[in-house]
């Protein structure tokens, strides 16, 4: 079998080997329901309550119990925005977001609205980034939620949370950031963010997928999205999936521990991708934030070529690319998010989203960027519509 | 370490070897995102589709996309009942259910009364089961659901699913069943049952916990619970727990398998149980339906004691059982289940549910009933309650 090499990162990281052990060792304990009062319930309880030490400790929650695990950064965020929004209506029944936040906080938004809730969604500047005043000037009497996402996960391109969580502070507004495609790839402290709920999925930092979890800072009114039993100090109902919260909490373990060489080594392997792109093809846009972005993320637009054309015939040569979010697989429509930078319809249909991990060597990106030149080549060879823009008529 | 006998089944299942294995193997194998459209992608969208498949079959459902994989029996009960709460407000508002239903169930519908729902909760009779003539007379023009429990997971009685299945139908009014303790434990069957959603878990038939399912009949219109990605045929957001999912497609492909065994040998062990219970105690009260019941499931109440000084003694003996459905753990109040069948407080409060696996052998039934027998006896001796209901005054 061919080996592949990942640079779809965004859409799947692979577990860490400290982590596939601690999930095996996990499933052959097989153990009990952390709810049950004997003694077998008593040691899952432990396990449970000892994984969301780790993970409250990765995001600097004050205590653990403002931590909530959940199936992931989806089930994280539906939470967040719409537990907020239905436990504070009585204050107001404004919701303030960005226009390129990921479909679970669009969707959920969408939801709200056909329920009587207001949404302003803001613009993002041509670099990708929120204006902190504008959220100042969208915050109303009736605003109960402000729901800005830490990185985006099509582009890369990190917001001024910091600079926004002031602002809702001084209005006493709850701040919500989906953190998903952050938590674990970069520092991500709640205390220094100053939000009061954060999103974020275990596969990010390297743990298993279907299982994520969500930061609830003390005192924050919300109610649970899955009603029914006590578990998750009564925030979360269900029979906890602990195997994978196992694995989820040795991954934030050693995401704490690693990461500074983690995010240097990433970002070294994307600088290396930036600089010597130029000397395969020409004619391209870069969509990530030069300075405001993920250090694993680039989003490379080519010119008069075809995204998904790319994404098949690299996957030929056993490079894992993706075009955009895999939530949104299926849809023919251009991605919200590009065509919110400005991007026309033809550049952000010839956008490749490159996320990078830490299985991945130097040589990977020589192989990728050589993979992608003859891909782009002959793909342009047979493009009409590289020909007219070209001038080209064979 | 003390051999331990599990008698709390309904808190949690020990996984299945077979199922122990193809989750190492799911671990190992580190599958990529099912909605990715490499290679690695397809790869894992097939794995995915095939657990898809043999869930069906376990429950019968017409086609595999029936099926939505959840995050357990809460997240698939939350789903049925809010979504097609939500998803026909235009139709009606009034929900019927009844009195004994599991948490899950009692606290979406309380969510939803707050929000401007009707809720009709029919009673049960003294041996736990609901009329389905109650339901008829329930259901009006502004009915939208009927929500009722396949079976107790107090209790182990079965509800007459079929014969409200005909009402339903009748009046074209939706119909949800919670059948997270039957599945995989007895044959479920949704066309013979006739609901349009059913609950599930994987857990019940010894498969991880964390992951679960809801039947979905095609034309039923539910919204989604988890909004965002196009993942499971666009009614459940997020990326999945493949890990899980695959461990839950093994348990069930075994469940369908080995059902007739299954069965014969866990009603076998409750057969043991409740006949020979005569022999060590006395002065008990058995809630479970003596026909229409979980084959696995036994509610004991023993008179003139405490359950939970029961369950801490046994559990010494390093017997597991529990006094009530895990999800309620920490609650003071008497179980709204037996309260519901007529029991008084202080029976309610004497009460254990064993509940049996395939795991436990004959050789534990008699263990237990040992170790039941010397706990009443010395539990009895100190009980002012038992001296003063027995006339003995010391």
């Amino acid at each position: 079998m061919m080996k592949l090499i990942n640079f779809d990162h965004i859409s799947a990281n692979s577990l860490l080997p400290e982590v596939k052990e601690s999930m095996i060792e996990a499933v052959r304990k097989d153990y009990h329901n952390p709810s049950s009062q004997h003694r077998a319930g008593e040691q899952a309880a432990e396990i449970l309550e000892s994984a969301r030490v780790s993970v409250a400790e990765l995001v600097n929650a004050a205590m653990p119990k403002e931590i909530v695990f959940t199936s992931g950064g989806t089930e994280a965020v539906n939470h967040a925005v719409k537990g907020v929004a239905l436990a504070n209506v009585a204050r107001g029944n404004h919701i303030v977001t960005s226009n390129i936040e990921h479909n679970a906080v669009i969707r959920s938004l969408r939801r709200l609205k056909s329920a009587g809730f207001k949404v302003t969604s803001l613009s993002v500047d041509s670099t990708g980034r929120v204006n902190p005043a504008d959220v100042a000037d969208a915050i109303t009497d009736q605003t109960i939620l402000v729901s800005i996402m830490h990185s985006n996960n099509e582009t890369g391109t990190l917001q001024p949370i910091e600079e926004i969580s002031k602002i809702t502070r001084g209005k006493k507004v709850i701040f919500h950031s989906d953190a998903v495609d952050s938590v674990g790839i970069m520092p991500v402290d709640v205390q220094e963010l100053g939000v009061d709920l954060l999103s974020f999925g275990s596969n990010t930092f390297y743990g298993p997928t279907g299982v994520g979890g969500l930061y609830v800072r003390r005192g924050t009114r919300v109610f649970p999205l899955l009603d029914g039993g006590v578990q998750e100090n009564n925030k979360r109902a269900g029979a906890e999936n602990l195997i994978g919260i196992i694995g989820m909490g040795k991954a934030a373990q050693i995401a704490a521990r690693d990461m500074d060489t983690r995010v240097a080594y990433l970002q070294k392997l994307k600088d290396k991708l930036l600089t010597e792109l130029p000397d395969y093809i020409d004619e391209y846009i870069i969509n990530t934030h030069p300075r405001y972005s993920l250090p694993n993320l680039v989003s490379l637009s080519v010119k008069h070529i075809e995204g998904e054309s790319v994404l098949l015939m690299l996957d030929d040569a056993g490079l894992l690319v993706s075009t955009r979010s895999a939530c949104a697989t299926g849809s023919l429509r251009a991605s919200h998010v590009l065509l919110s930078l400005g991007l026309s319809h033809a550049d952000a249909q010839g956008t490749l989203v490159l996320s990078l991990g830490v299985d991945n060597s130097p040589e990977d990106v020589t192989t990728f960027l050589a993979s992608l030149k003859n891909v782009v080549t002959t793909l342009r060879e047979i493009s009409p519509l590289y020909k007219k823009t070209t001038g080209l008529q064979r």
